[in-house]
């Protein structure tokens, strides 16, 4: 699919005087934007009081935008209620883990099952549809589910909720007893409205019982979103998108994702640096202005596996400074521009800059936008106008089928928090260091959903960390002529978060038995025959298969039996690289020896290079500038 | 006294279908095993509604147990209420220190001054000993006390006993008022019912009030097990025992220990060298998968004097990795034989292994059995087989007195805890590191309660840290011919954590007074001027006894008057090192220069040396493997 | 003005029998003492039931004690109410931001906002008014207001009394939503009384929402001790003071100071050293017996702005190892005497000792006194009297006005913690750098009020991170002929904490524009062109003005127009020396060039020098012992 690339921005006619709209919309225009989202955080100007709905002014918003010839997302204002909404339902905030309500007075401020709230969404997103819904071109539900932890909630209407959720689940507490194994410690249960949610217990709760939480936490996300879903349809044709955050793991992506036909997210490369990711301090230093040269590569490749059809977009874009981070710099010259065309390269339809101008009150104050809070060209403008340039010499960025696949599965993610076994045994570190290693070799790479059930195409699967592999995954590995490389810790559990009998990893065809797993110190990594470190994760394997890798003292690290393998420990960066290296070889794949900097992302038709370290580096013969974009 | 030594495991048949039962008792019994520990979480399956008592499938396994030879230890269910007690008793659970209940959902959910719940203990305990009393070899009351700081409850429960044992123990606020000194700032009571519990006081609470809430904690838990001892009693003549938990010092485990016949623990020696002990890393390298030298050993002299006529077991052995410390590795192989064997040595009648099946289910799946989920011996079972088979050549494990005794109080944990004056000033540290020191010079050692009113046979003798000595230890140790070494904080303080006047350390017959107590950063020790540092805790002493060990500048560091020694100070390992050495020789010990990995116990009879290191050790002209035990 | 300096102690007669008392006031006098500060705790002994007023026997100690020729301050016991006040007053507790009472058993346990608490510490303050206001020479109200962080309050009380603030201070809603931006997040109010305290919000309050909880928190404070002060002047003519604690922010000491004569402090030394300061393990260790060299200078003086025409003490003085840091070492010897002649260097009338006999009881048992616990003299009881010796011989210690001026400003204390923009970025500590980089180069200091109208007579004036200049305060600026060094941060908001337009620092006639705002990581600093770096803190400008320092890539970091210098970032030690140099050479000063830790004050007739490290310096050909004081 080859679609025109365009750019966007974040508007909030709300927040100036309604004489600042038709330069600020010129001004959008003359820079080359294509897109403007609005409305997500407007509700109390949308609706001052309960029913005394204000339209008016974002229709004006909206024609002034039209008539600079903008195209508009608009955004169901649910993030953020007005304060009379608490008044009607004074139960509605979310609870957090310790009991407290979650107080209005930021953003986020409501619990998910609460039957009240979610009726005053649909209502507003309703009467936003009928007066919208032929105007607009593109349309957000409300925005980042799950940004400042907001996905579990501790609160009445979620106990309620739950209770409901397993009944319906299970049927009878027997069968919840058993699927759980709440005969261990005696906690077994005769009625649904027994059963608490799993905060405060004396010690760690029963795994299946927290794991059932979080399964309904993501369905709570779902049923929400679905509603809204619903609601624009009844009176839009406009395409439907949600706008993530990085690193949410709390709810399942792809079941919000098929409701709607864009995937969304929101890329800030130096915040998340920060705040979001284990790399230690030399990591932090060197790429303090440029941000981590994978972390954003690897939720383009996510989100384009969320939206239907791989149609995604970046929703914001960090322009310059954030003000959330533990520090929040400067990016180097040239990075805005240098993330722009990293998620083209990705295959982005859209990227839209949060925000437009800088506001100069309120809680972001030191979020930079294009515009600086006085209405002058920030750093960020310029490099905004020139990817605007470029597109119209784009090289054509089709998203072909990558030759790897990876897979992603949050119940995963769940299932590793709810019972890591040791520190720092996570799963999205796990899955991300692969897509690491997998990057370093300049190889490209599809993310794909644990319900995939073909694999055909690829040359290189991996899917560690899965716990319960779907079954149509499992055919599709059987079938696969794919190289694959399972583990560690895949398929390692029931949907209950048991250990299978017979134990993990039971593929059929494969003889192994992980007959212990033990976690280890980061200190204490157990050395492999031929170099590098199992860390952290180790499984003790009882096999007959052919063992590729193995300890220094014989122990399997990773089995091979045809094309398929299976991975007993997390491997550290030495390991890992030699693994994957072997495999993309076995492929048929060409594996690179990329200097540290650089990655390098295939559409297909286009190859992109990216230097993300801040001095220039040689590459192929070519001197690629720091901040640097080569494509061919 | 010369006991049969024993091996035995827990295991829990409620877990299994019935058909497993008889295949597993005759798999035990092939294996070498006596004991078998069921019950205590089988509350929800024993009386699984209010009143309907389901004992026959115990009965059942009891019966297949024995008939398959063994012998059983038979738990009380008190630590794992069924969720229908709640109903019952919905003010039952213990309240954390900001206020939350810990509610239902894993287990020691109940609060130990809730009348009610206790009243319920006792019940379900005086029916299963009608029903069992004359079938079962031994008992086990609720099970590990303590355990995730279950302890200290500040429940409405706990507020009112706490007020009532106040009373009784004052008689009236103003004695209560001068025992705490409550005029300091205003804090004077004028009734019983205005005390609170001390919890979440603007800064801390008067540390004579948070010290008499400890107190009536430890009675509290006394008073629990007393009661369930009470209920057995009537109907059984088999010894009953509980089983402690490592380094829980929340109640006095002498108060328990005297009501039942057998003290037992849990010996977890790779999860406590990760999650209880301080060392820092290169030790927690060093030994993590072996455990720290010395904890295991302490605890078992501990448990030595806690059970009555030293009768101790340890009730569940690690047999592989566990699941609840920061990382969980695998034990070296040889260590679950060594540990067996470190624990006969030190004079336990039986060391049971936790437990005989790995759970496929619920919080403790990572946790290894003798046998894995699926049966199949895990590596565990050989070691324990091992041990079966050596058993049969046993070497006479008496329990002869040891030549050093080391005083352990837990009312001293609770002084020091409640007032530390400086980070790292903890009296279990500071006993412990006295006893590692003691252990490398390889003297056995016996721990002894602070109630002592002889030390005959003893050549050594220390008290550091007991903050109170009893009258009759004082009268002991002033009447002793060992050598004594009191300090640092000896006698330091009253009842009621008062600071005594005279100044202590008040010995008759020593001339010392503390005048000054400074505590310091672990950074910046102070030299003593023979080697050595006095790190964290130092007094400065008024005196005209001889100083044999001095700081730099001159300030006595230890004072020695005819066999009485004062330490000033809390030693680093080489001070220490020197003072022990020096006290052991004058005592007519023969202190050895032990390789670090090495320890020894002398039983009377027979000498066992065990390598803990990860490499064998020559000693004596001997080579020692990893994980070596040796004997004479 | 020239006072005689004098020395004192804090006494507490209602802990000893009373027979003590006259010989403590014989020993007293004989030390040469001149004040004895009493009564601050005793509430309970003054009333010991409501309306139960018994005040004859604190007569009786002020007459034992004025008979010994001893002055009286007399404290007001308002920090430690009687638990039968919360019998009257159950919801007189502050609440602390997790919703919790912070409740009896320690002190300073009452909310500032409960009217019917402040009624009655008006009440118990006008009845020892009546009293003792012919009697006593001098009062204390309350002590140490925002000791264990008691400004904040998150109670029904505090919720009520802050609507009716902002109420009084917006008049309407409309006018509160448009300062605050609440159009932000839909975060807009129609009523005052929807209006939450912002504590346990899902992120981040609007900033402008929680700096106006700060403003009306410290308001509150400044209406409690106002009334307290009303209450004694209506009977008595003495002095009256507030007794502050160390690095407490949370409230403005200048509104409190305007309402008394005298400022007073506790001077803790080592306490702070540990507790109060982010300086690093190596600069802890040096100075871990004598305390930071710069921290008490910093209180003298901004106390000594804090009282009216200067008048300040100290009233609490560390004597020798205090109880509440996280390690308590005693002092070098010296050091007692080293910190009094510090005090009175800086101006202190008077330096009292906290306390006269180390108590035996209570929270405070291992806080050194003058006096041991059992009566005997302690080291600083020697040190106190050299000092009483010396000052017959006293040098003249006037307080001339300093040369460098250093403003201080809460409201910006508040501001900055709200929106610190970046981890590390502390008011108090940039502040406090600037104060320690100028007593590096020797020059004397006086800490001004961000009130201050006139800067004559003042040579360099700096006003680092004054978010936003008075106009009092901007208009003395422009008109002095001082060296000026402005910002970082300086003037960068308005009242409500947003960015004003035009962007800062826009000062008159000064052409600089803050384009950009970043924080760095403290690894990361930026080099400066001639040495040096800038951390955590760095503003892009745009300018026409010179920049006489600058990053190496040319970016200004020092400003300069005439006599006015603009700062762009948060200097390291390096780069703040010679920015300090150079504008003291400007100013006509001549910056010395100390060693490390050699202190000089200069009272305008005498220069002190003080060695605040734990080795002889030789300084200006003359050997200054450790803990040396020289004068000339």
């Amino acid at each position: 699919m080859s679609l025109q690339r365009t750019l966007g921005t974040c508007y909030y006619p709300e927040h100036w005087p309604e004489d600042f709209w038709e330069e600020d919309a010129a001004r959008m225009a003359d820079l080359g934007l294509t897109w403007v989202r609005i409305g997500e955080f407007a509700w109390s100007r949308l609706e001052p009081a309960p029913g005394d709905l204000q339209f008016d002014w974002l229709d004006r918003a909206i024609d002034i935008l039209h008539g600079a010839g903008l195209r508009v997302v608009l955004g169901t204002p649910t993030a953020t209620p007005p304060r009379w909404m608490l008044t009607k339902h004074p139960d509605m905030l979310a609870v957090d883990d310790e009991g407290h309500p979650r107080k209005f007075g930021s953003r986020r401020h409501y619990c998910f099952s609460h039957d009240g709230y979610r009726d005053e969404a649909i209502r507003i997103t309703r009467l936003l549809a009928e007066r919208f819904g032929g105007k607009v071109e593109a349309w957000q539900t409300d925005n980042e589910y799950g940004c400042h932890d907001t996905i579990y909630s501790y609160s009445d209407a979620a106990r309620v909720a739950f209770r409901d959720w397993l009944a319906q689940k299970y049927q009878s507490t027997d069968a919840l007893n058993r699927a759980w194994g709440n005969v261990f410690w005696s906690m077994e249960y005769d009625s649904f409205n027994d059963i608490d949610l799993p905060n405060l217990t004396v010690t760690e709760p029963n795994p299946a019982h927290a794991l059932d939480f979080r399964r309904f936490s993501s369905d709570q996300v779902a049923r929400f979103n679905g509603a809204q879903v619903a609601a624009i349809r009844a009176h839009s044709s406009a395409p439907i998108s949600h706008n993530y955050m990085g690193r949410i793991v709390e709810f399942d992506h792809f079941a919000t994702g098929r409701q709607m036909e864009i995937a969304t997210w929101d890329s800030y490369p130096l915040g998340f640096l920060e705040d979001r990711l284990e790399d230690d301090a030399a990591h932090k230093r060197r790429y303090a202005r440029q941000g981590d040269p994978d972390f954003q590569a690897f939720h383009h490749d996510l989100y384009r596996a969320v939206g239907k059809d791989g149609r995604w977009w970046v929703m914001e874009q960090q322009p310059g400074p954030v003000n959330w981070a533990p520090h929040n710099p400067a990016p180097l010259p040239g990075m805005v521009r240098f993330w722009t065309w990293e998620a083209f390269a990705h295959g982005a339809e859209c990227v839209a800059y949060f925000r437009w101008r800088q506001a100069p009150f309120a809680q972001e104050q030191y979020h930079a936008g294009l515009l600086r809070p006085d209405g002058a060209e920030a750093e960020g403008f310029a490099e905004a106008a020139q990817v605007a340039r470029e597109l119209k010499h784009l090289p054509k960025v089709e998203s072909a089928q990558a030759p790897v696949a990876l897979v992603f599965d949050y119940a995963s993610a769940w299932g590793w928090s709810v019972q890591p076994q040791g520190a720092g045994c996570d799963y999205f570190r796990l899955v991300f260091e692969v897509y690491r290693g997998l990057r370093k070799l300049g190889l490209s790479v599809d993310i794909i959903s644990p319900d995939t059930a073909t694999l055909d195409g690829y040359a290189l699967v991996l899917a560690p960390g899965v716990l319960t592999l779907s079954e149509p995954l499992k055919a599709a590995i059987t079938g696969t002529k794919a190289q694959v490389i399972l583990g560690p810790r895949t398929n390692a559990k029931t949907h209950a978060l048991s250990t299978p009998i017979p134990l993990p990893p039971a593929i059929a065809g494969f003889d192994a038995t992980i007959s212990r797993v033990e976690t280890i110190r980061v200190d204490t990594p157990i050395a492999a025959k031929n170099g590098g470190h199992v860390k952290l994760w180790f499984e003790q394997i009882t096999t007959s298969e052919m063992a590729i890798e193995a300890t220094q003292d014989g122990a399997p690290i990773l089995l091979q039996s045809g094309n398929l393998g299976y991975l007993a420990g997390w491997p550290d960066e030495a390991l890992l690289r030699r693994i994957l290296t072997r495999a993309a070889t076995a492929a048929g794949l060409t594996p690179l020896d990329l200097p540290q900097d650089i990655r390098i992302r295939d559409t297909g038709q286009t190859q992109f290079t990216f230097n993300h370290g801040p001095d220039p580096v040689i590459y192929n013969g070519q001197t690629i500038p720091f901040a640097g974009v080569a494509w061919r």
